[in-house]
């Protein structure tokens, strides 16, 4: 890494990591569960009710008014969340906003981003903002890949974002929460409003530590604006305006299962597999996303648990309406939610109190005294390549782009079973590789990889080799199912190409640097 | 103050403070909305989830243990909070087991402590407790009144306790939970159980802030134990225990209206106030305690509200079944309480998404953007004395003796409105005096005092004088009311006969030291 100076160390899963990120120290990865952390969590500024309104009413006229008032200046450090999802129209009015004051060299620290956040492309271009830390999902991963950035990117889970704001590796200098539902004192929900996104969970470490905080709505309700999601009293300064989204864009209002039939093969084997490691029993837990695969494992199991009466104590959302069918048939007692993904989501957790909004703070935070994510009894995420040390890759694409987020990924592996249900090759690249291009998550957390050719457990998992030993499923090595996929496919996929410049660096979730991402040469 | 050596200062109401307590330096009462707070808020240390069982059980055997693994050493700072009101078994099972361990000279950080606290008097008698900081309603304030305790005891409002552990005045080491019920997470609340009081909102601070908490219940629940009003994820131990409190005195199951005459008289005055100055009408909001005359006045207002078909946008509790029939009636749109005082507050809190459990934080904390204590639009509070400046007294009696803790009540001063509805004597002692013995409120926020011969408005509040100008409420100068008292009483009160040590200082909303209380001499 000579020419760009960088100053980098080998970490323990023999990663060359930077140790020096735009500027700041960072420590490399030191294993799962190694990493001791020392010191006192954030401290935000001491304030007084002296210097807010008696009367609540915290409303100023513009975004822009609010931004003056919060102090904005070049450098600061500006945050967003991403509920809102691919509808998000409050993002870009704040970096419009921004260049309209003249601010220079701003840091986006987005929970995500996404396609509509293409339009950011020019502020990172005219100056306004210097890089962005957070999932970048899209154009903007693609623009990153490139080498286009000034600074480097950092991916954090979101138990890994709400652990870098309390512990005050990242500071956020003005929070902006978009808000469905709100008071004028700040309160805010995503419950109800054009805009209703479920909940703001994401946000939930923003308005706790950020010096200013932001609300921005287009629904502006009489106090008290119930529940209160986000809490008025750390709130300085209430924005309305006509939308904050698109709420096509926002909620797709379904949520499409997977027709492909190898999609469902793997589904229904991940299903059977959890039976059969006798999982799925009374009182057991999991976890799945709201891909097509993941729905329909969701799917499957739920038919499995009506026909041999089989309740779950909870399950974890995202929630869709196959979980708040369970839940409203009692096959689960609670949905434990942090992102509602369609609108029979937003309306049960509006309405039923069993669906309870979460926080990556609760669910996932890895410097707290615990959180949910290890009491999941089996969980379902996909990869976009596994290698045969059962290392798995979210963020990046064989061919080395950097276009996705990782989201609670890594945060679930703490879960007591993981399982990848993912295909054996995509577009004719074997998906199990040698080496994955970016380890995002280490192989001793990931337990069992199934693909419509057979299902590999993990041999740290001698208790799941057990319970399988007499089972019909096609129990194989990691080795054997990899090699099958360079067969079909006609060898190894291709190394990427890539330059030298990093481009982004990967957290684990206690802050440490896992691996990093270099730009792709053309 | 020469004989103890102290370090005071006369402060801006006129009273000689201490500015050094227990060793540590505070700064004196500077004016309503005049200091400005300094600094950053209190950092917890950063903890692990390695460090916490992967399995979310974070039960231990006892009390004693739970203690011990948390560290406990002499002259730490122990928390309880009060929910379970005078029928707490926790708080006394906490110094017996400190005790059992040989640790002495504790601070004792109770939210409030009640008569059923009295057997800590052994401990502070044994050196267990080095002393008290928090309100002692009864024998612990007339222990301490005698002299007998060691440190100084620290009088806070409940808001004054959230920001004194916000701002890191108060560091506790230990927090103890009493929850009604809770999971092996340490997720609790207060609204099941045989314990049932409600909600946890006084120990918020503790779970937040603490280096440790342990939660200790009767009722365990299996995970997870929603609503969460103490999140497990600040938790470090649970601990079972037969009982936490017993149940017919943390909960009365009927509070009693006032039956005096003059009490009645006084109620229905402070409405026909309230509504001849304008206040009740669509949308407007009050608090009232559960006190006798502040029930009485809650009756009055509802039947004035049903009459004239007013509805509330919302009262603040303590809650009791007169608040929640104006909830299920539609005479108000939400209750945010921070106490239910009955049982049917309890169910109503359990039950109704609009009876929403609030905290010190929400509600009264000075050092946050704003709370909710400013935005009422009447508030209805009682007082030991009053003078002829408006300063009040809530804490000791015109013997001089501390039996009373602040309460909510110093933050309630922060309403539009803030009317005492006192008697003008109290066992032919009069109530309004020269100058209060302990300055708890100052008079600038102190708008009317009704008694039942007549309504004193403080001259600062031109509007309420013109609005009432031709009603034919006995409306009348605070000087003929004290007058009037003097001659029924046959003369002024005596003075109580105070001694030189100081036995505790009465911080104001900002932590600044708004007077001290003396020793009373027997």
């Amino acid at each position: 890494m000579s020419e760009y100076n960088y100053k980098t160390e080998i970490n323990v899963v023999g990663r060359d990591v930077l140790v020096e990120i735009n500027g700041k120290s960072h420590v490399p990865f030191q294993g799962v569960g190694k990493y001791q952390p020392i010191g006192s969590k954030a401290a935000p500024p001491i304030r007084s009710c002296k210097d807010y309104p008696d009367s609540g009413d915290k409303w100023v006229e513009s975004i822009k008014e609010a931004l003056k008032r919060c102090g904005i200046k070049d450098g600061m450090t500006i945050s967003t969340h991403h509920h809102l999802r691919n509808g998000d129209y409050v993002a870009n009015m704040v970096f419009d906003a921004a260049a309209g004051l003249g601010v220079k060299d701003l840091r986006w620290f987005p929970s995500a981003s996404f396609p509509c956040h293409a339009p950011i492309i020019k502020h990172l271009e005219n100056g306004v903002v210097h890089h962005i830390e957070g999932s970048m999902n899209g154009p903007l991963g693609d623009y990153c890949s490139q080498g286009k950035m000034r600074g480097t990117a950092v991916l954090r889970s979101h138990g890994g974002r709400y652990q870098a704001v309390q512990d005050g590796d990242v500071h956020i200098d003005i929070a902006v929460i978009s808000a469905p539902a709100a008071d004028a004192f700040g309160n805010a929900n995503g419950v109800r409003g054009k805009a209703a996104c479920g909940l703001l969970g994401f946000a939930l470490a923003d308005s706790q530590y950020a010096d200013h905080v932001i609300i921005v709505t287009d629904n502006l309700e009489p106090f008290p604006c119930i529940p209160w999601q986000i809490q008025g009293n750390y709130v300085d300064y209430v924005v309305e305006v006509d939308s904050i989204g698109d709420p096509t864009k926002i909620i797709s209002g379904t949520t499409q299962l997977t027709r492909s039939p190898d999609r469902l093969l793997i589904a229904e084997m991940a299903v059977q597999f959890a039976v059969e490691a006798g999982i799925v029993k009374d009182g057991f837990s999991f976890q799945a996303g709201a891909g097509g695969t993941s729905l329909a494992f969701a799917v499957f199991l739920r038919d499995f648990m009506q026909k041999h009466n089989v309740k779950a104590q909870f399950v974890r959302g995202g929630s869709t309406k196959y979980l708040t069918d369970m839940l409203e048939q009692g096959l689960t007692g609670y949905i434990l939610d942090g992102q509602t993904f369609d609108l029979e989501g937003v309306r049960s957790m509006r309405d039923n109190p069993r669906h309870q909004h979460t926080s990556p703070f609760t669910s996932y935070n890895y410097h707290g005294k615990g959180n949910f994510a290890s009491m999941i009894d089996v969980v379902v995420l996909g990869a976009t390549e596994v290698d045969v040390n059962f290392n798995a890759n979210v963020v990046t694409h064989s061919d080395g782009k950097l276009l996705h987020g990782i989201g609670g990924w890594q945060n679930c592996l703490f879960g007591k079973c993981v399982i990848l249900p993912i295909p054996l090759f995509r577009d004719r690249i074997p998906v199990l590789v040698d080496e994955v291009t970016t380890l995002v998550g280490p192989g001793e957390l990931i337990d069992v990889i199934v693909t419509e050719r057979g299902i590999a457990i993990n041999p740290k998992r001698q208790d799941l080799l057990k319970a399988l030993s007499g089972s019909r499923l096609p129990i194989r090595s990691i080795e054997e199912l990899k090699a099958e996929a360079e067969k079909v496919c006609g060898g190894k996929p291709a190394k990427p190409k890539l330059g030298e410049k990093v481009i982004a660096a990967i957290k684990w979730v206690d802050g440490t640097v896992i691996d990093c991402v270099k730009q792709v040469e053309e």
